[in-house]
C-alpha cells in the first residue's frame, strides 16, 4: 500500500500497521492516537472534525470495548485516509489546517499506557523457556512438568508496576541466599544480583465477559483487542528463595516494561502460521482445540543490551512462533472457571526463546549464571549491571509494508539506599 | 459509649466500629455510607446538609486516599453525633428531615465492593494453615518450607472477581486428575470436584506509594484504609494438576468474597494482642521488625455452612491471632522491591487456623479429603456442594460495644454447563 504520507521503508508503523496508543504532547491532555512512520495522528484531534466520535478518553478502553468489528472498520478507514488513492482526500491529504492540528512528529510525543490494565496475568506458553529452565532446575528427562502439555500454565501478576517503554526501574532489593547449600537457610537482604530480562508477547483485552460465563475457543480471539512487546524483568536470586510454595511474587512485581502500541489483532493476520508441535493440539481437551494449525504468528523478535557507554549489542534473535499455546488459548483457559477479564486486561504470552544459541528471551538461559555474555564494549554480563538498557523489539512483515511494536526500551537504575 | 440512636446490643456495628461501605437503594446511585446497627447512614445526604463533602463518590477510594488522619477525625465526628451526649444534636438527633432522608434500614440496602481494587495480593501469613497443609503434602518434618519464618509468603491474585458478600458463585469447571497415581498424567474436564473456602482477613490500602519507593515497617499502618473478612474460594483438584510451577492460578480465579462494611484500623486499635512466636519477629531482618510485640488482633472468627434445606452448622471457630506476620508486615515485604501499592489494593492474610480440632479456616485441613464433617441435618461434608451457603463471621469486643465485620455470606451454584 503506497501513501500520499511520508513513511520511511523501515518503519515499523508502516501503512499496513496502524497501531493505536494514547500519547500527549507538551503539557497536553493524554488522547488516543495512531502511529504511522515517523508521526503520530491525535485522534481527538482528528475526531473532532467530525469523522469519528469515541477519542476523547485518557485510555483506549473505551475504543477497545467497542469490539473487534469496530476496530477493524476504524483501522481500514484509517489505512484509506493514508492511502495515496485514498477515497477521502479531502479529510486529511488536502486538509493543511488538519494536518497541522493533528499530526505530530514522535519525536514530540511523551507515551503512556494505552489502557487502564485492570489485571495481569502472565502465561507460560514458551515450550522452549520452559524446558530450558526445567533443564537447569531439573534436569532434561524431568524438564516440563506433567501438566505443561495440557495446558498453558500460568500465574496472576502485578498489574500496578506495568509502565510503558522507556520508564526506567531501581533494581530491585530483597531477601536472597547467599549461600544456598546452608543448613539451616538463612536469607541476607540485599540488591538482587542476578536481574534478567524476559522477551514476550501480551494481549490486551477488548470485549469483557462476565463473572460465570466462560469465553469458548471459538470466540476467543474476539474478546483479544491487540498485542504490544513486553519485557517482564526478572529477579532471579529473590524467585529462587520465595517462590516454594505459592510461585512468584516480589521477584516480578516492581516492574514490566510494554510498548505504547497496540498491534491489532487484524494487523497481525497476515502473519500467522503454524505453531510449535501442531499434534499436542489434536490432544488437548476440547475446550483449548483450536479449528486452525495456524495458531501462531511469525514474528521476529530481538533482544539487545545497551551498556552505561551508548553501545548496542545484540544478544538475542528469537520469534514468536515458538509459543505451544495461542492467545485465544490463553482466553479460553483463563475464563473455563468463570473467572471475568475485563477490557483493558493483559495477558503475557511467557518468555520467548528459541531451540539454538543465542535465540533465548531470558540471560538465565543464555549464560545459566556462569557463562557470561560478551558485550560489544568487551564486558561481559551473567545478568544485568545498573545503567544497562535493554531494548526489545519485534517486527514482522517485509521493507515498506512492516508490522511493528516499536522499541520495548528500559533502563536499570542503581538500587534504592536503605 | 451510649447512643440516642437504637443500636441493637448484640450488632456489630456498634458505635464503637463505625464501619464505610458503599451502598444503593433501590435504583438510586451507589453512595458512600457508614453501617450504624441496622441501619446504614448515607454520607452522600448526610454531607449534602454541609458537614462533610467528600462523600460524592461510587467508591471510597477517594476518601480512603485522605489518610489515617482524616479517617480518624471523621470517624470520632460520627461518633459523637451518634452519641447519647452529643455535642452536635442539631445535626441529626434533633434533625428528623435528615435522619428521613440519611438513614436506611440495612434490609432496605444493597452492598457494593467498598473501593475500586487495582490489584488484590494474597498473604500465607496464617501459621497453622501453612503448617497443617504443608503435613498434608509433605509430612510432619517438612511442613514448612525454609522461607517460611523468614517473610511472608504470598502471590498475585485475581482482582477481578472480587464480590461483595451475597454473591452466588458457579462450581467452577476444569482440568483434574481424576486419577492422580496414573502414569503418564491425563487431566479429564470436570467440574471441581473439591471446592473448598479459606477463612481470611484483608486489609485495603489507603495511602499509595510511587513505584521505586518502598514503605517502611514504621510507616506501614498509615497506609491501611481498614480490613474486611474474606472467603477464598478454593478448587483444590484443580490447583493440585495446575500449581507446580507458578503456584495456583484457575484455583482461584473464579470468585473471591469479601464483605461490604471496611473496619477502620483504628476501630480495632483496642484489640491488638501478641502474635504468634513473639520471638521470631525478633529475628526477622531489619525491614519486617516491628517495635511493638502487639501485632495481631483478638477477634474472635467463625465459619458456618448452611445446606440447601437453611439448616446452619458451625464448622470451625478461629481467631485473628492465628497469623504469624501482620498487615504491616505485608505492606512492607510487598513494597521492599519498589512495587506500588494503590488506594484500594487489597491484601488477604492468608487462610487463618487453629491448632485444635474445629478450629481449621478450611474444610482441606479439618477432613483431609476423607474424614467428613457432619452437618445439622445429618448430612456429611468433605468439601463444599451445591447449594451449600458459607458464612463467616469475625466479631471483637463485648455486648454493646461489638466490632465486627458482618456476614461474609457465598452460596455455591451449580458448574455451569458445556
Amino acid at each position: 500500500m503506497a501513501s500520499w504520507f511520508q513513511i520511511p521503508k523501515n518503519s515499523p508503523f508502516s501503512l499496513a500497521n496502524i497501531p493505536f496508543g494514547i500519547i500527549s504532547v507538551q503539557s497536553a491532555s493524554r488522547v488516543p492516537a495512531i502511529a504511522i512512520g515517523e508521526h503520530a495522528l491525535n485522534l481527538n484531534a482528528f475526531a473532532s472534525s467530525g469523522h469519528l466520535s469515541v477519542f476523547d478518553q485518557p485510555t483506549l478502553n473505551a475504543f477497545a470495548a467497542l469490539g473487534r468489528p469496530v476496530h477493524r472498520q476504524v483501522r481500514e478507514y484509517l489505512q484509506n485516509v493514508f492511502r495515496a488513492d485514498t477515497q477521502f482526500p479531502q479529510v486529511l491529504k488536502d486538509n493543511a489546517d488538519l494536518q497541522k492540528s493533528a499530526l505530530v512528529p514522535l519525536s514530540q510525543v511523551t507515551n503512556h499506557l494505552p489502557m487502564q490494565i485492570g489485571d495481569y496475568t502472565d502465561f507460560y506458553a514458551g515450550l522452549n523457556h520452559a524446558y530450558n529452565v526445567g533443564v537447569l532446575f531439573r534436569g532434561p528427562d524431568n524438564a516440563l512438568q506433567p501438566n505443561y502439555k495440557h495446558l498453558p500454565v500460568a500465574y496472576h501478576g502485578r498489574a500496578s508496576s506495568v509502565v510503558p517503554s522507556g520508564t526506567p526501574l531501581h533494581r530491585p532489593s530483597g531477601q536472597i541466599l547467599a549461600n544456598p547449600a546452608a543448613d539451616p537457610k538463612v536469607p541476607t537482604f540485599s540488591p538482587c544480583k542476578k536481574l534478567d530480562i524476559e522477551l514476550e508477547l501480551a494481549c490486551l483485552i477488548s470485549k469483557p465477559n462476565d463473572l460465570g460465563k466462560p469465553v469458548s475457543i471459538e470466540e476467543a480471539e474476539d474478546h483479544i483487542f491487540g498485542l504490544v512487546l513486553m519485557n517482564d524483568w526478572s529477579a532471579r536470586d529473590i524467585q529462587a528463595w520465595e517462590y516454594v510454595p505459592l510461585g512468584p511474587f516480589n521477584a516480578k512485581n516492581f516492574g514490566t516494561t510494554i510498548t505504547p502500541w497496540v498491534v491489532l489483532i487484524d494487523a497481525l493476520e497476515p502473519f500467522r502460521a503454524a505453531g510449535l508441535e501442531p499434534g499436542n493440539r489434536d490432544s488437548l481437551l476440547p475446550y483449548l482445540r483450536e479449528k486452525r494449525a495456524e495458531n501462531a504468528y511469525e514474528i521476529p523478535l530481538e533482544v539487545e543490551i545497551t551498556n552505561k557507554g551508548g553501545q548496542p549489542t545484540l544478544v538475542s534473535n528469537s520469534n514468536a512462533r515458538n509459543l505451544l499455546y495461542s492467545f485465544p488459548q490463553m482466553v479460553a483457559h483463563h475464563t473455563i472457571t468463570g473467572c471475568n477479564l475485563r477490557t483493558g486486561d493483559l495477558l503475557g504470552s511467557g518468555t520467548i526463546s528459541g531451540k539454538e544459541a543465542k535465540t533465548q528471551g531470558s540471560l538465565l538461559e543464555q549464560t545459566n549464571g556462569k557463562n557470561p555474555i560478551k558485550l560489544a564494549d568487551g564486558s561481559e554480563r551473567l545478568f544485568l549491571e545498573d545503567g544497562d538498557t535493554i531494548i526489545l523489539r519485534g517486527t514482522a512483515g517485509t521493507e515498506g509494508n512492516y508490522v511493528g511494536f516499536g522499541d520495548c526500551v528500559g533502563t536499570i537504575l542503581p538500587a534504592v539506599s536503605f
